[in-house]
């Protein structure tokens, strides 16, 4: 495989952390269903693939984005108590939309440090119990609360600023933007754990209402309610579960200043390219070797900047990239697979623990086959926070 | 010093983090200021305190509780902003109550991996903006939603039940609630950045407004706003900062089941005791060595309790312990020199950091005269969420 723009080659540095086991509710609305429920299922699905006892567990680590979401706004305890682990350290990680991979990173540097040399990771939402209007408001409570918040922007127009500015200054066109959409849907239909399994056509997405101009309907991810779970282990530890160990290779986190309105460029997310150069210093790899890549892209235009942060595609490239195929399923650098959070769906909490479930599962070879990234050795996830305050870019490897 | 009931004595573990600054706002009320602001003015002090350049910090650990009660539902990224550390891994950890404590579990376990070598934990809390009711809605929804907060019942009436018990079982009295909030308050009139400062006399408590019989206002930690900031540094990195590095011998950390109803006796809190085991274990040091304490007082019974589970007392005894002026600054086991949750405030996401603000003070002998404790040489901070369902017992040494 070559790709485009190879950021950096760095020192390697030795694989000391392992994923063991992951376990996924289906993502989608879970009606009645309490967000202890969802975390259940997930960590006793990933309890049960690791083969790993409940008094092997020497850390807890929670990612939930939003207590005001599901009611609960101190989500942990009760988590942890569906889940019987009462007794064990417990605590929880936001990151907003990056929080799953928050509770990821504390749970590595946990086992890293020593301090526990198994861990459950597990990353859950609830999103469709408050109706879609509060909802909206709850998440646009988590951008600054004096100058974006208050003066009315959300999510979805942050990203039309974005997206414009995108298509100005290197002609994407919003067929392109569609397209994203179309590529992860498509993959989605043979996921069974995906919210949606329908194909979805560019004019479906170009005729879908308009959300904030030029973004429709179809180019921004759903409300979801899911839960994610992985189990980490140290390298000694991870041996005695499973002779299929998923190493973590690396996790590049970094963040950005608060106000999208002080960024130089509109067109760019710079946090995601500073976390990936991290990710595969620490790793000594680069953009080349990855295999495939869960990317985030909570509005399609979201994906299209991550190609050229991540040095999939140059500056300006992205769309050509996607319009080549190259990121297709048997493309160069498929992006994706699972549906991503277009069509998978995007339960914050749950969003970036379920990354690393997906990876797991191709890196494993374990996902259906229309999927299945031929020979899988090594996947990227990236993972934000609201317009990339928070990036994770993390590399795991067979 | 000769204490009652030492628990355990471990291996010992060689320190390999220290403290080596920090700071913090005065606990109160602080109109028209945003988290944020009071966020960057703990943390600038603390930088300055430990003389660290913004360059040298690799991970930025905030503790928020609640962000209904800032209306900043994600506020690491503004804090971070604020204090200008753009670029740099960030993210919030929550544990409600313990959330300060939470925030440097995460930064502990990320120098001690390697990943950083240096960490600025941020605890902050606005509490005072939304009104009174409420907060206290907020705070009462972090129990649990389903079996707790939906039947009505909130802290102060919990911890009213576990006065009860107490009570009942070892014939602990009014009186004896009444001089903890006496004790700390007493403390805190020669600590400037306690909220109270003012003498409170048994009559006074038991006279106050009744809130949740048996505890009555007095016997009530107040809503507050503030922030505390800690500055880590490995060994190697520490010794660059400071001849007088404070260290962390130890952070034990514990959880419950999340339901009150469910716990066998009311009036323990065996999550503490783990915690506790866990720091005297990892730190090789028993509650005799302590030279003094900082502890949970959000409501006077939880001061009580939390000496038996420590170890200062035999179960049944912490009210003696009290009557007996062993907790008294110049006692056996000074508690709460500070003045504590009740006198000193408790803004929840910085309580957990403003501990070890007030730990490292005594260790390096910089505090008021008539606060200081005498050659102190190790101190422990007990810190917890909810009833319990979080518990932090760590250690500090000179």
């Amino acid at each position: 495989m070559v790709l485009l723009n190879p950021i950096t080659r760095g020192p390697e540095v030795k694989s000391r952390v392992a994923v063991v086991g992951v376990g996924q509710t289906k993502f989608g609305v879970h009606k009645g269903q309490a967000l202890s429920e969802l975390a259940a299922e997930a960590s006793f699905s990933a309890m049960a693939d690791a083969r790993v006892d409940h008094s092997d567990i020497g850390f807890v680590s929670v990612g939930v984005a939003s207590g005001s979401l599901s009611g609960q706004l101190s989500p942990a305890a009760s988590i942890l108590d569906a889940i019987g682990l009462v007794g064990v350290p417990c605590q929880r990680s936001e990151a907003a939309c990056a929080t799953g991979s928050a509770a990821i990173y504390a749970a590595y540097s946990h086992i890293s440090s020593g301090l526990a040399d198994t861990a459950i990771v597990i990353g859950a939402e609830i999103m469709t119990q408050v109706g879609t209007s509060s909802a909206t408001d709850y998440l646009a409570q988590m951008t600054d609360s004096r100058w974006e918040y208050s003066l009315g922007i959300t999510f979805p127009g942050m990203f039309a600023l974005m997206a414009s500015a995108h298509m100005k200054e290197f002609g994407t066109t919003e067929e392109d933007l569609a397209l994203v959409s179309c590529k992860n849907h498509r993959n989605a239909l043979k996921n069974e754990d995906a919210q949606f399994h329908k194909t979805v056509s560019v004019e479906d997405v170009l005729g879908s209402p308009p959300v904030a101009p030029p973004l429709k309907l179809l180019d921004c991810s759903p409300l979801s309610d899911g839960a994610a779970a992985v189990i980490l282990a140290s390298e000694e530890k991870a041996r005695t579960y499973t002779d299929t160990p998923v190493w973590v290779r690396a996790i590049g986190a970094a963040s950005s200043g608060n106000l999208l309105s002080e960024r130089k460029h509109l067109s760019s997310i710079p946090s995601i390219r500073l976390a990936a150069m991290r990710a595969f210093q620490q790793s000594g790899l680069s953009s080349r070797d990855m295999d495939f890549a869960e990317v985030h892209d909570c509005f399609t235009i979201a994906e299209i900047i991550a190609y050229e942060e991540l040095g999939f595609a140059e500056r300006g490239k992205g769309a050509k990239l996607l319009r080549d195929g190259a990121t297709e399923i048997g493309g160069d650098i498929p992006v994706n697979a699972s549906g991503g959070l277009k069509a998978k769906g995007h339960p914050l909490g749950a969003t970036g623990v379920g990354m690393v479930v997906e990876l797991t599962r191709q890196l494993r070879s374990e996902v259906e086959k229309s999927r299945q990234i031929k020979d899988a050795k090594v996947g990227l996830a990236q993972n934000m926070g609201l317009t990339g305050q928070y990036s994770y870019v993390s590399i795991y490897s067979r």
